[in-house]
């Protein structure tokens, strides 16, 4: 660690120290994921796991020899390919095409052959196979020591990295070692496009699997480099890829290059003294363009690589790890009691920030790069679950995001007018900005994405203070969302503001009257959409915003209806929601889960059965408007009755159960959520990584026990431990400052201190008491325990996990 | 006439005197749909309404010699095949294929070559064009006059019948007669397999059409008689046609016969002499099966025409007519002062019985065999519009079709399974009794098709008295369908009883608490179950029906949630209905109905925009549960609302218009009603007939203007006329005897006399006054002028057309 807070001495002192083995084969360990073996059935989870990306091009961790293999994926931010969207009855507004993410030229095949053996660790023997994804050095490290069918061993290091400083680049150091004497070995270094994938599934949240999407437009090569350009057919988007390639052979080889349509390869063969290495380093880079010609994007991809041999592996490494050194010195989240946990959590800030730190320009993936999990698409819980970690830690990639809903408007304002609205309608989801949503009561109704958009842009200009962004995307952003609301609602003849027939967060509740977090969300849009405008009069202005708008959105917001069942004492979650029959909790198997899988939708969406938080999500993102008691008992009635059949919803009941003093529970909620795909918990890791739960496991550790709140535009604390965590260390940007929470228990006491490591002052709170930071003046206050805490019961057999710390 | 009571006494002296011509260029009559002269426009519309059918297979209206033409169906009931039904995301339960009518071998192609010439209207000259539609003598006859482009001038004749009386036989009387000195002529008299169709459009609401359904199996030829057996590619049903024919030519011919795959041919070739006449009968029988082997089916096929040839054309024109008369006997509705409505609602009459005469173990289709509209499909609206007239005129054909409905209850059995619910989903369309729907929101959840089914089951044993069918089919519909409703709703803590998440009739408004409509039907189908099952303990308990399940029903149905508002004093259509915002009908032009076809669902259901009667239709059904105050107040607040976009809304408001006193607008909607196909209102009398909307015009005949009712088991009337008409009179049959309503205006004294036609005794009441009908003692009473009526409104631009009435 370079910041010197590291809690885990022993990964100071050599980073193969583990604590343990999880059930899933992987080791623990402060900074890395690693596994040893090759287990078939896990092939495809580790591949998702191992994925290096950069926001802007994902790979997944398929071995450099290409088989055993699942889903060799490479993925471009925003390449895409579109394809039909069939509808056995047809309605207005249903999308025809819609996209989805194309896997796209390999270049991180180096074939390996032995003698007259492929290495393969299917066949001869392995005696020692060893992965890391490294937290901090930002590689996928192997290390495999293996004997051939015919009897000659090697042992074949490999570092591979998908650059944070350089964009379009990736690099693998690739080392041959022999173990026996006069070993020959044969090196394939490929590009190979229209790579095979695995067959489609019946579940609909997986993607459309597309054959062979790239059309060949130009290979070229030459000395150790190759580019191949491809076109897919129907989107017209364009690709490059290049690689070149730095070679060490203690006695010579010789080397080939080729390119065909499909494939480049570069060849090496050689013959290795024992003890000797061959070693290669073998650099990538991708472009791609719907504008720009063939042979530009091959210049572009040239220039690329040529920057990258120019740089040099060992530079690149070092650029990789001090992106990573400033991330974890800004961003990093300590436990301590849980060193299983721990290591989840890094893991997911790592994949968030893999997948939006170079985004610019394209949007953040609900699966990242790193599968083709719901065709690719972006949805609501990018701007809900990951953009707040990154506001708060990597402010310029929350922007990029934002920027990117800004450069959508076209297409969402004629979606909008599409569906008899005003304003803008983002889409459910996404690649380009346009529906490819091809089930509307869960795509189009869910209006409730435009209120997170707005929510992350609110959130992103108060913790940043931004003022740029706030006047051009982001009032541009909160003006148009808050049109569409305007359009979307009406005023009763009572005065009060109503918004029916929409579907809220939970997707077991379809097309409701009034459902609490859209109104509540809509609600706070208005008025940050007023705030905005009355702050960048000009911007306003230049939007047609007039003073009236303004005035009907503040009335819009003050009318807002907000149910609530008066006999039960609990907030509705929609109009009548309270008096819908209840679910069979108690007759519902365990198999039957997830019950959009086995249930029809009518059943699900009549009942008190809810999928994933959603008056809980709005008692965390709208604090303010609930009192204590009400968010116990609306927690405890809620909690009663939500299943948890989306990954959206374990974080958001943590910070809630935080909140309400269920401190174990958030605590078993916090390990769901972090071990989600390292657990592979909702059985389709092999996809994709969930991007927003790994958002969502910062969210717990911040605002769950840290108590982080950002109502209003003030950022306020009231952190708790749960009885198996000792400390829990964490820090956010806020306006330029840096503030360190720093939460522990000594001699059974629990405290918390504030320090800003950044900045010159802070006003915050601590559970409600002002607490005001000047300089490096560190504020240490007690913590009070939690009050008001009403017993609370989960559905028949849907209680989490109860939490055994991991050593 | 052959009963005496025909108004049109023009018609007795000559069959050939009509009235006027409609702007659509059909002649008014009172027993005939003629039409004169080619309209290349009009060619697809006159092919639906000149449909011959017998409820057992249809031809569609093309002219013999086959072009021009637009769709040139012959349609088999329950023949289809299968289909893929793609969903852009699919669902648990969401029916993974279709069913669709399949375009049999067309066996109505009778060629004529005239000389060198093909004869076809479209060149040469036609001196004169005549199409009739006979509605007594049950035939399609034409007679065209022509010259060819060569010269040579013929008079060709033909008259064509579907039995009513020999169910798979049909028969075409054929006549060429030289106006000119030696014509040559050639007939090829076709059966052709696989006919080309028209290109499919992209209305949700018409079918899927099929590219060559049939694979040959067998063809046969010899003397003047052929046969084709075929069957479908997926659905594996096969089909045999078979044709013979008689030829009389004064100076001989010469004939050839052939049988290929997909055709097969008997040509005549003959010499005319002027004013010679060259007569073809040609007798075509129809067969299908989805078990009987090939040979079967063609020994059956050629049975049929064996039997065909015996009874000769004479004879089966005769029993065709002595069907009719039969037919119009007992089921003639007579209207003085509008002959165009008269004519309507005769053709509109003749339709629900060409589609249901001869059904016998297959389903009402709501296009009955006239076009692929819906893909041929059955619907709730044959058991709610088109049965409650064969009921009270034509029992046995609402026996049949109930009849199939319970053959089809294990289907809906596996259906209800499958959703999780307990005894019988019926399908919301379908041609085997498989769930055939794509959009489940207007499928699925439309469970009141269930309530539908019970409502006529119901009905028809109340109204027959049909003591076995109330023991076998009919206790069993009752129950499984009360079953659903059980399993469907659940009680609320405070007792009542709610049905949540449902679709009523009104498309517009999708997955609502509590649909007024579903519950008072559910509440009825409880009740009719409860006392069936008391009726007939053996089938109850031979259902497992036990005194705790009846006792469920009954305490289910007597807790019934009816929604109230009791600020506007008006029934809600579903919770919350009237507190949801009102559709701007001020902003909506012309041009965007229907409405679905231009506005987002989402956008539809969530305002106070009704597509068809809904609320309204349950106070036609329930009218016993509503005062006639709610009654005025409803239905001027649903009025205002109610667009029409459906065919299956003016019926109902015109009976409850009537009710209510607007006797005008009930007039008007009539008219709507009745010509619906004849004036193409809906635009789409190319793909079919509205057999409902048919049903429905006699609906508004005796229960508009006529006032029946058959609440509770009893049969009521409130007769009025409205001040166009002078009379009306009609008849129904009522357990066995047959009571005429004859209502008239003389003086300025609107009275009404019943009497009994058939039958010893029976108690009605008029007016609410009660009536005991004995013998043959007329009784007539007057008329009490409307009381209590309310002003109403209509959508702007939605208002029905001020019917003039067309002489």
């Amino acid at each position: 660690m370079t910041n010197g807070h590291g809690q885990h001495t022993t990964s100071e002192s050599g980073d193969s120290t583990t604590y343990a083995t999880t059930r899933h084969g992987y080791a623990i360990h402060p900074w890395k994921l690693t596994r040893s073996g090759l287990m078939p059935d896990e092939i495809a989870a580790s591949e998702t796991l191992f994925t290096l990306s950069n926001g802007h091009f994902g790979m997944r961790g398929t071995l450099e020899e290409g088989e055993p293999r699942a889903v060799p994926g490479t993925y471009i931010n925003g390449f895409y390919e579109e394809r039909p969207l069939p509808h056995a009855e047809s309605g207005y507004g249903f999308p025809e095409s819609g996209e989805t993410v194309v896997n796209v030229t390999d270049g991180k095949l180096i074939r390996l052959f032995v003698g007259d053996s492929p290495f393969d660790l299917r066949y001869g023997t392995t005696h020692s196979h060893e992965r890391a994804l490294d937290l901090r050095t930002g590689t996928l490290d192997r290390s495999t020591e293996w004997t051939s069918p015919n009897g000659q061993s090697v042992r074949v290091t490999s570092r591979r990295l998908v650059s944070f400083a350089h964009r379009s680049l990736a690099a693998i150091h690739y080392e041959v070692e022999a173990l026996d004497d006069n070993v020959y070995v044969a090196l394939y270094s490929d590009l190979l496009a229209n790579e095979q994938n695995a067959a489609p599934s019946s579940d609909p949240r997986d993607a459309a699997v597309l054959e062979r999407p790239l059309k060949s437009e130009a290979s070229a090569a030459r000395d150790q480099q190759a580019v191949l350009v491809h076109r897919t057919r129907r989107s017209k988007l364009r690709m490059a890829v290049g690689m070149d390639h730095v070679l060490e052979v203690p006695q010579g080889a010789r080397t080939t290059i080729e390119a065909d349509k499909d494939l480049a390869r570069y060849t090496v063969t050689a013959q290795l003294p024992k003890g000797s290495k061959l070693r290669m380093v073998k650099y990538l880079a991708y472009g791609w363009s719907h504008r720009r010609s063939g042979p530009a994007l091959r210049d572009q991809v040239e220039a690329a690589l040529a920057v990258g041999k120019l740089i040099g592996w060992d530079e690149l490494a070092a650029k990789q790890r001090a992106y990573l050194d400033d991330f974890w010195e800004h961003a990093d989240v300590e436990i301590d009691g849980d060193p299983g946990l721990q290591q989840a959590v890094r893991i997911s800030m790592f994949h968030v920030l893999q997948c939006s730190a170079r985004a610019e320009g394209q949007g953040l993936g609900a699966k990242g790069l790193s599968g083709i999990g719901y065709d690719g698409h972006t949805f609501w819980d990018a701007d809900l679950f990951a953009l707040p970690m990154l506001t708060y830690t990597k402010p310029q990639a929350a922007r990029d995001h934002l920027t990117w809903r800004r450069d959508t408007l076209p297409q969402a304002r004629e979606r909008a007018t599409e569906l008899g609205l005003h304003g803008a309608a983002f889409p459910w989801r996404t690649i380009t900005g346009k529906e490819c949503s091809g089930y509307w009561p869960a795509g189009t109704a869910a209006f409730h994405v435009n209120s997170a958009v707005a929510d992350a842009t609110a959130r992103y200009v108060a913790a940043t203070g931004d003022g740029e962004f706030d006047r051009g995307p982001g009032t541009e952003l909160l003006t148009e969302t808050a049109r569409l609301w305007m359009s979307l609602g009406h005023f009763n003849t009572d005065g009060s503001f109503h918004i029916d027939g929409v579907t809220g967060p939970d997707e077991y509740t379809a097309i409701v009257d009034d459902n609490l977090y859209t109104n509540v969300m809509a609600q706070a849009n208005f008025t940050a959409a007023a705030a905005a405008c009355e702050r960048n009069p000009e911007s306003a202005a230049a939007l047609g915003v007039t003073e009236e708008e303004v005035a009907g959105w503040r009335r819009a917001a003050a009318a807002m209806a907000i149910p609530y069942d008066e006999e039960l004492q609990v907030h509705a979650q929609s109009e009548g929601f309270t008096r819908r029959d209840e679910w069979d909790f108690e007759g519902t198997s365990d198999d039957f889960y997830p019950l959009l899988l086995n249930f029809p939708y009518f059943q699900i969406y009549r009942k008190q059965v809810i999928k994933q938080a959603d008056l809980v999500l709005a008692m965390q993102l709208r604090g303010d408007l609930f009192t204590p008691e009400q968010k116990a008992r609306n927690f405890a009635y809620y909690e009663a009755r939500t299943v948890r059949d989306s990954s959206l919803s374990a974080a958001t009941q943590a910070v809630l159960a935080a909140e309400t003093g269920h401190l174990e529970l958030a605590y078993d909620y916090w390990a769901e959520v972090a071990l989600v795909d390292l657990g592979d918990l909702h059985g389709n890791v092999d996809d994709g990584l969930h991007i927003a739960s790994m958002g969502g496991s910062w969210q717990v550790a911040v605002s769950g026990f840290g108590g982080m709140r950002d109502h209003g535009g003030q950022v306020t604390f009231a952190p708790r431990l749960p009885k198996e965590l000792t400390r829990l260390r964490f820090r956010i940007r806020w306006n330029g400052a840096v503030v360190e929470v720093d939460v522990r228990r000594e001699d059974g006491t629990d405290t918390a201190t504030y320090r800003l490591v950044e900045g010159e002052s802070l006003s915050t709170s601590h559970h409600g008491t002002p607490v005001e930071l000047a300089g490096e003046e560190p504020v240490r206050l007690a913590i009070p325990a939690p009050t008001g805490v009403l017993p609370v019961t989960h559905p028949a057999r849907r209680a989490p996990t109860r939490r055994v710390p991991q050593r």
